[in-house]
C-alpha cells in the first residue's frame, strides 16, 4: 500500500500543471526534437522541490543510487528503457561491467546495486561487478540482508580494454561518481563504451555549470509554454576560491548571497509570495548531501562556527571545497502526514521509469533532506509518470502531478546532456 | 484479481523454457542485431498455442484489436514503446490520424479503439479518428458503454495528403485490416507515414507467405539455441484456386492435408507423442477467426456439408476464398479452470507490452478460439513478459512462461517484418 500524500497545492503550480497537460503534444514533440540533437545520459535521477508557487530541480545525479526505492511495478519500464538504451549504444553487447561505489557496507546502496544488476540482467545482458577497491584481489561475495549475494571482482586492465577475468564487456557502466578523482584504470579506454563518461564524475563536474545550462533549457521550454522561466528555474550564483577554514573568499560569498536574496525577494514581491527567502550554499562538486548549508541572511556567513566550517570544507571522499554554488532556496510544501517530502525522479535513457519521495520527519521545509547519517523514508510514486489524466481539476490528481514532475526532471536531464557535451574534453574530435 | 492458470506442463516445453532463460543474453542480442537490419511493424499481436510438447504462433495480426484486454499496469509500457516508435518514425509529429474498422457497433472493438486513442494521447500526440465509412459526412459521436465517447470524422483527401478538417497528420495509423481491398483515398500518399503499409492489409497479405518466412526465422533462432525448429514452428502447406462451393481444387487440398498429417505423425512418433494429429485449413487471407476448419483425415474433405462450404467460401467483408493454407494443428493445453485457453501477445514497435489469454469454455483444444459470434473471456497476463526469474523450476513460474511467450511472439513479429520487406511493391525504389 502506498499512502496518500497530504498536500494541498494552490496558485501558480496548479496553473503550470494545467498548462503542461494542455500542451502535452507540444511538450513531447519538443523533447523528441531535442533528443535528435542531444544524447541523453545513460541514467539520471533528479531531486525536485515543489514550493506550490514554483517547481524546480535542485540536484541532478548522473550516477544514481536508490533504484531499489522504486516500486516493483516500475521494473518492466526500467527494463524496456534499458533495452532501448543498449540498442543505441552497443546492440552487439552480451556483457555489461558495472562499477559500483566502494562503500559496500551500506545495505541501502547494496540494494540499489542488486536492483541495477536485476534490470540489466532482464535487459538480456551478462552483468558482473568490477570494483575500484584495490584491496579486493579475488572475487568476493557480499551478502545482502535478504539473503541474496553480490560478487565483487577485481578489475583486469589490458592496454586497450577493461574487464574481469574471462569477461570482456562491450559497455562499462559507472555507478561510482568519481568524487575521489579519475582512477588510472578507467583512462584511455577507446574501444569500449564507458558510461557515463569520465567528465560526468564529480572530479570534473560542477553544479554551477549544470544550473547555468539548466537555465538555458528552462528559458527555451518556458518560451514554448509562454510562461516565466523562474517558475521552474532556481536562480543561482557562484564563488571560486572559497576557503571555509581560513575565511578566504567569504566576501564573494556574502556579496553573492546578498544579491541572490535580493533577486528572490523581488520575485516573491512580484508574485505576492509572503515568505522569507533563503538560499542554499553548496559545494560545487558536492554529492551525497554533503557540503550544504541554508542561509537566510548574508551576515550569518561572517560568523560561522567551527562545526559548519568543517562541514563545508570537505565533501565525499575527502575532497576539499573551494568552489561553491549559491542556489535559490526552494521550500518543499509536500507533506506525508506531518513530515516534509521531496520528489526524486528516475530516468533511464530518455524515459522516466519511476520515482519516490524522500520523506524526513526531523527536517524543515528549507533544509536538505538527503542528509548523510540521518535517515529518510522512501515513498515510491504510486503511479507511473506516463499516465496523466487531462481534464481532472488541477492539483487534485497524483498522476497529473507525476507527469509534471517527469517533465521538469527531463528538463534537468536535458541540461545534463548539454553539460556533458560542452564539458567533453575530447569534443574537438567530433566537431 | 487475476485467477491462476491451472496448467501442468511437462516435457519439451519445460526444456525449451529453461534453455530460453539460460540463453537470455544471446536471445536479446540476437533480436537487437535483427532489428538493426529489419524494421518492426508499428504494432503486432500474435496468437500462440502451447501444446506442452511444442509452442508455436498460429496467427500474426498487423492491425491488432483487443488492446482493451491488457491490464492497466501494462499501459505505461505501451506508452513508452509508442514513444520509442514515434521517435523513429516521425519525431516532429504533433498529430496522429487513426483509421479504424467500420464495424463500430461492436462495443469490444470500440473499447480497443478508446484504448489506442489513450495510448497515443499519452504518447503526446493529438489523436483523431478518420473513418473509411463514406456514409459519415460530419463528425459523429459514438457513445461507449462506460459513458465516454469517440468522434469519427470524414477523411479529407487532397492530392498529396490525407487528413481531417483542420487536422494534418504526420502519421496515419491503420487499425483497419483492409480485407475489403485498398481504398482509393489511401493510395499514393508519399508525404505522410501510412502505417502499417497498404500491402500489410488482407487485400494483399497471405498467411502462407508469413509462415514460410516464419519457418526461416524459426530455423535461424533454433540454430542459435541448438534445438529442433519444429518445437516452435507449425508446419504448413498451401493450395491456390480452391473453390469450396463447386469443389474445384479440392484434390490439391486433400493431397496437402494428407501429406501434412503424415509429416506431423512422423514428428509425433519421433517425440513419443501419443496424440492424434490434426491440421487446420484456413483462408490464406482470412482474419477475425473466419474461414477456418479443423481436419483430422483428408477423407473428411470429400464430403463437406453446405454449412462448412459456405463458411469456408467467404471471409471478412465478403471476400471470396480461393487460396488456403493448411497448417499443422497445435493443440492448446493451457486451461483456466475447465476452459481451454490460448495466449495472445501484444507488441508495439519491438517491445512486448502485454498479453492476455483467450479463454473459451465451449471449444475444444483443437479448435479456433477466436470464433466470430461466439464469445471468449479475456484473461490479462498477470505479469509483464519482461520479468523472467532464472533459477525457478521450469514450468513452475508464470513470469518465465510469459518471457517464453514474448520470445516466440517476437519471432513471429520478426517474420512479419521480413514479410513486409519482401512483399513491398515499391521495394525496387529502396534497393
Amino acid at each position: 500500500m502506498v499512502p496518500h500524500l497530504i498536500t494541498a497545492l494552490t496558485g501558480p503550480i496548479n496553473e503550470l500543471e494545467q498548462r503542461m497537460l494542455e500542451s502535452m503534444p507540444a511538450i513531447e514533440r519538443w523533447f523528441r526534437l531535442e533528443w535528435m540533437e542531444h544524447t541523453p545520459p545513460f541514467y539520471t535521477s533528479v531531486d525536485l522541490r515543489n514550493a506550490g508557487f514554483k517547481l524546480a530541480p535542485v540536484d541532478t545525479n548522473l550516477f544514481p543510487g536508490g533504484f531499489n526505492n522504486l516500486t516493483n511495478e516500475m521494473l518492466p519500464l526500467a527494463v524496456q528503457a534499458s533495452m532501448a538504451a543498449i540498442e543505441k549504444i552497443c546492440p552487439e553487447a552480451k556483457n555489461l561491467l558495472l562499477i559500483p561505489e566502494k562503500h559496500t557496507r551500506n545495505t541501502f546502496y547494496l540494494a540499489n546495486l542488486a536492483r541495477l544488476v536485476q534490470i540489466f540482467t532482464l535487459t538480456g545482458l551478462n552483468v558482473r561487478l568490477g570494483t575500484l577497491d584495490e584491496s579486493i584481489k579475488e572475487p568476493t561475495d557480499i551478502e545482502l540482508p535478504d539473503g541474496s549475494k553480490l560478487t565483487l571482482e577485481p578489475l583486469l586492465r589490458t592496454q586497450r580494454r577493461l574487464g574481469l577475468k574471462h569477461f570482456d564487456p562491450c559497455t562499462i557502466l559507472l555507478n561510482n561518481d568519481l568524487s575521489a578523482g579519475i582512477p588510472k584504470v578507467l583512462e584511455d579506454l577507446h574501444e569500449q563504451y564507458l558510461l557515463p563518461p569520465l567528465h560526468a564524475g564529480w572530479a570534473v563536474r560542477r553544479k554551477s555549470k549544470h544550473f547555468e545550462l539548466y537555465e538555458d533549457v528552462a528559458k527555451k521550454f518556458s518560451k514554448l509554454l509562454g510562461m516565466d522561466p523562474w517558475l521552474i528555474n532556481p536562480m543561482h550564483g557562484e564563488c571560486d576560491e572559497v576557503d571555509f577554514q581560513d575565511g578566504a573568499g567569504l566576501e564573494c560569498l556574502q556579496t553573492q548571497v546578498d544579491a541572490l536574496l535580493g533577486k528572490v525577494r523581488r520575485k516573491y514581491k512580484e508574485y505576492g509570495i509572503n515568505e522569507k527567502p533563503f538560499v542554499v550554499v553548496k559545494a560545487d562538486n558536492g554529492t551525497h548531501g554533503m557540503g550544504i548549508m541554508t542561509v537566510r541572511d548574508a551576515k550569518e556567513l561572517a560568523d560561522l562556527n567551527r562545526r559548519t566550517r568543517n562541514k563545508m570544507s570537505v565533501v565525499k571522499d575527502g575532497q576539499e571545497v573551494t568552489q561553491v554554488i549559491i542556489q535559490e532556496g526552494v521550500p518543499t510544501y509536500e507533506r506525508m502526514n506531518e513530515a516534509v517530502a521531496e520528489p526524486v525522479v528516475y530516468m533511464i535513457d530518455r524515459y522516466v521509469v519511476g520515482g519516490f519521495y524522500r520523506v524526513h520527519a526531523e527536517r524543515g521545509i528549507d533544509e536538505n533532506l538527503n542528509a548523510p547519517g540521518s535517515s529518510f523514508v522512501p515513498l515510491a510514486f504510486a503511479e507511473p509518470t506516463q499516465l496523466p489524466r487531462p481534464g481532472v481539476k488541477p492539483g487534485a490528481s497524483a498522476p497529473n502531478r507525476f507527469y509534471m514532475y517527469g517533465v521538469i526532471a527531463r528538463l534537468a536531464m536535458l541540461a545534463a546532456s548539454y553539460e556533458l557535451a560542452v564539458t567533453d574534453p575530447n569534443a574537438e574530435v567530433y566537431a
